[in-house]
């Protein structure tokens, strides 16, 4: 989620990652974005509980859908790849826990941001050109 | 730096708490406040140097002005309060390291911002409103 | 917290603070300390009740423990100072928001820190050894 | 990076994020694993110098070992994937500044974890009992 805030950013989008210094108020008319793999975490579904009582709009990620939680999410978006919620049966994977949870999830936003560049008519360079210098 | 920053976001201004996922790149015209309490951190004036070369104006607080690198500062704010760099002399405070430079600095930036909301003509209802609801 | 983990850490206890990459998982034995100045922040009540679940020791510090929600905790520590729960009365300080709260609380954290430092007899040099030089 | 510190910590072994509130001071016997995609950053490259000074070994992932400072690194880990210094070539590839190498790094540090896990005794399943349950 942090490098997927960080590229909304480079498209010349506001977006802010929760837990960082400068996050305004969620309110009607907002998007929040939350990645909840095995279906549930309890930090995360308070902020959910949150946005739902302000009317923003919400979209979840997880690989497990039947585990989530009754709210009231505009988007469900399943990425069918193990997390903890799957990672100790016989045919589980070599990765460990999450692992290729969050590397599907990787690739599949770096996918949304090439499509979203196209749509919004931003470049390589004009995407590149709003990348911090102070690191 | 971050409880400053939060508060400058509160008051309606862009900041950015460097670290965080949404930081643009510093140019002509931003202005990048850094603390270096004993005079010197390396990983804070690499950043400064940055700034430099991108005639970004600099302010910098720190309790040992005679400490600082020669770097081109805008200002040089002195917070006079014990931080490592004299917490093993005989007269050392109780507070342990920097603590007593930590707790001025919050005081000091705290009476900024009453001073910065009267001047911007903010009021502790209009701060209060851009204080995120999402913790 | 985040000083407090800091200042835990420097007198050799094993701290972390959630949120952080090293966080093992919490179980008897442990003990959580939250903050929640207002009385209720629906993210650290989940991570409350998750100690609960796996019978953690839990320490709340807060201003309005009237409104804290109905939980195992070992501890409450009252700090009464003003937070957002009651910075929009009359009589209201001067300072925005939480912050009196905070600086009552890095104060109170100090105070702990040093009696912590005499009872484990630990010393001003001994802390200081432990404090990071990457910065 | 922080994935790595995370999975280390979940192996058994005492692992450290730059910038968590727990770090201790880097000394000989420590390793300072560092990452440099285009070859240089002045915050990492500050790092480097400190741990250097120390005696503190010191490894660094890059795509770009051309590129790198003279420091003592004991082992210099190259990542052949496009980074910021290379994504303006003709050739460069379609996902964004340094996401390639982001991913090429990410599934080295996987690989590596595994390779790990096999050398250390541990299992699946020793792993996933130091996962934190606080989220």
């Amino acid at each position: 989620m942090k490098s997927l805030t960080m590229r909304l950013m480079h498209l010349g989008l506001k977006a802010y990652f929760v837990g960082d210094m400068n996050v305004p108020p969620v309110q009607q008319g907002d998007l929040l974005l939350v990645s909840q793999g095995p279906g549930f975490f309890s930090t995360v579904d308070a902020l959910v509980l949150i946005a739902n009582n302000e009317n923003c709009k919400t979209v979840v990620f997880t690989s497990r859908p039947d585990r989530l939680k009754a709210r009231d999410y505009d988007q469900v978006v399943h990425i069918p790849a193990q997390t903890m919620a799957d990672d100790q049966k016989s045919a589980s994977g070599v990765l460990p826990m999450g692992s290729l949870y969050e590397a599907a999830l990787f690739l599949f936003f770096e996918i949304v941001i090439i499509s979203l560049r196209d749509q919004l008519g931003e470049s390589a360079e004009s995407m590149r050109a709003r990348h911090t210098n102070l690191e």
